[in-house]
């Protein structure tokens, strides 16, 4: 799917282009009819828990700052991330030219993996994980190398490590990715120590402040280990749309992804916001709650009802349907509840963000419909066809 | 200078950091204090007209829509890059799988120069030129071919084609930076049509809606040709510290950067700005003709006072200053005046940005003082060392 599907969402807008111009010329024709029915946008009052972002947005101090820097939109204010940085360096101890700041954690991820695999050196992930590694390993000419992730759901270095002796960089996201499950400190700690020469470490650490218990791998940084440790503000600080993240890593390190990438910054909207984020002492202990709160209570209530789910330490967990997950996705979307897509390797498991409670109490109504039988998947009439997913992977691949 | 001066800014804010904590131990070196009085802070009210910035900053109808959107920004919300993409193609005659928003044009630019030039491939450049894609052709191990501009300061293509029968990419702007100056649609053309095969030119319009003479190069884009235009809401749009710009180019070769790239999507703030500024029919003439009669009155004070420059239409220009431009450039810093930098091979001339009336005339007071001997570049009392631009070429190098 990965190269098929690259332009897919670009095909569709380039239907629905061409739909346009042609209901202009008043000529419609089958294709065009057919695209539109497949996919029909989502409805402004649908709950959306299918891209693992934080339905609160922004926090007060953040959104206060986006509206002061406005007026400075026209000067590129290097001195921002710069700020930005510092704060985040003062925080957790770390020398400032061992971060970098970019839109969002996806491009030191995309450039790290074409950083440090080859036609001759693999990307090694967790299977199920998150799969935006595996795109830029293409791009790279690299193999892909997915281990599947040990019983209790961690990342399995021990399997990792043999299966990819030719190994270039090592992918952990912990929490992971969608099962929302935790990789041990000393797990990580051994896979650093007996990796292959000239590979990395790459943790992604998109989700852990969702995760009281996880330790970061920021000390190995610290230590000067092999290790990239990235961070986003795309999930507990509610900034997906507004695109900020971290590469923590070596200077040495940071220079070959900076090869790459050239030299960044960030935009002024989303340094401001994120400092701002980093400055407020309780916008992570506050969240946290909030998530585990409605997490916790869908557990209880999928436990009731007698559903079984993998138990997740963050905003997401994997919910299995008995039935072929994609199925159950159409289903609920007919309910008016966009739900996140299945792992090939646990086709009966779909990915459910937690929402707000309210939404979190829709999704209820709706599974028990869906899973009760009393909705099925396709109940196509005359005019209207099936709901179907966009089929793009990268609709929800984004830290 | 490229690849020491990558981590310079932050070697400098590594110093202040570490200045900041020896303040707090109540220790302070020789080597920090040093570092400290070289590169002062820029005053608050100092005329910046060094970085080609607008000083108008977003127009309202941007900076509107940026208030609006920000409740939105706990969400990625894709659809706002589409929706700007189909406004862009619909001005521009393009289907939306030729065109690709990024957060300012300098990652296409970037990865461009990446995705088509090697050690067996050139980057060739104009000279003086725009220099950022000697970054990524370094970094992709090629070799940069700066080709001297013609007597009236176009691209010399003739010249670019006979210096590099190796070349991969042949990079072209228009309105040039830093000379302001036009490279005509048919020398482009030539260009296009002669160079070798498997090549393509990137014909940069960051500066095009200043010039009001200027042919885009998007009918080349449009007829198929191996080309790559850029675009940035960084300049006329005065978007710089928002990021947004695009690449316009066949699928097939947007494919190719998006190997480099993985898939990318752009902040909200940037999309509902840029969105918007495209809507408002006024902003190009309105902010076109701002900028050219601050630049004619500022040409006409110059002619009226003896003073060379090179003609531009764009937002920028380069001055002579019969003495090496790095003591103007210092001299003007102590009357509080930043401006651009030289080029190597016109060491001399120093670049001026067109800012607002106002400054402009501050910048013609303090001028007139530096090169009538009145105030010299280095005045050092007892306890304050001169002014020094900081080194990193990246600070002036974003589009």
């Amino acid at each position: 799917m990965p190269e098929k599907s690259a332009f897919s969402r670009r095909s569709f807008l380039h239907v629905s282009a061409a739909a346009s111009a042609a209901a202009a010329l008043h000529v419609m024709t089958e294709p065009i009819l057919a695209a539109q029915a497949l996919h029909p946008p989502i409805p402004k009052d649908a709950v959306i828990i299918d891209k693992n972002e934080n339905p609160l947005g922004p926090c007060e101090v953040a959104r206060q700052a986006i509206v002061e820097v406005i007026p400075q939109g026209g000067r590129y204010s290097f001195e921002l991330t710069d700020e930005l940085i510092k704060t985040f360096c003062e925080q957790e101890g770390l020398k400032p030219d061992y971060v970098r700041a970019f839109s969002g954690s996806s491009t030191p991820l995309h450039e790290g993996v074409m950083a440090f695999t080859s036609p001759q050196r693999s990307y090694v992930t967790g299977d199920p994980g998150y799969e935006a590694g595996t795109f830029a390993a293409k791009g790279a000419g690299a193999r892909t190398v997915k281990v599947p992730l040990a019983k209790d759901y961690s990342h399995d270095v021990h399997a990792m490590l043999s299966a990819a002796p030719d190994g270039g960089l090592f992918y952990i996201a912990s929490p992971n990715n969608p099962t929302g499950t935790l990789t041990s400190h000393s797990d990580i700690e051994y896979l650093v120590e007996h990796k292959p020469e000239g590979s990395v470490v790459m943790v992604d650490e998109a989700y852990i402040h969702f995760a009281p218990t996880a330790v970061s791998a920021i000390d190995l940084v610290k230590a000067g280990k092999d290790v990239i440790v990235l961070r986003t503000f795309s999930k507990l600080y509610g900034m997906a749309g507004l695109r900020c993240g971290f590469a923590i890593a070596r200077p040495d390190i940071q220079q070959k992804i900076m090869d790459h990438t050239g030299w960044t910054f960030i935009p002024v909207t989303a340094a401001v916001a994120a400092t701002a984020s980093l400055k407020d002492p309780n916008i992570v202990a506050e969240r946290r709650k909030v998530n585990t709160d409605v997490r916790q209570q869908t557990f209880a209530w999928l436990d009731a009802n007698g559903y079984s789910y993998i138990p997740s330490e963050s905003n997401c967990f994997l919910l299995d349907t008995r039935q072929p997950g994609k199925q159950v996705i159409q289903a609920m979307a007919s309910q008016n509840v966009i739900i996140g897509r299945i792992w090939p390797s646990m086709p009966t498991y779909v990915r459910i963000t937690v929402g707000t409670q309210p939404e979190m109490e829709k999704f209820q109504v709706a599974f028990q419909r869906v899973m009760k039988g009393t909705v099925t998947a396709s109940v196509p009439g005359p005019k209207k066809a099936a709901w179907k997913k966009p089929a793009d992977p990268h609709m929800e691949m984004f830290t």
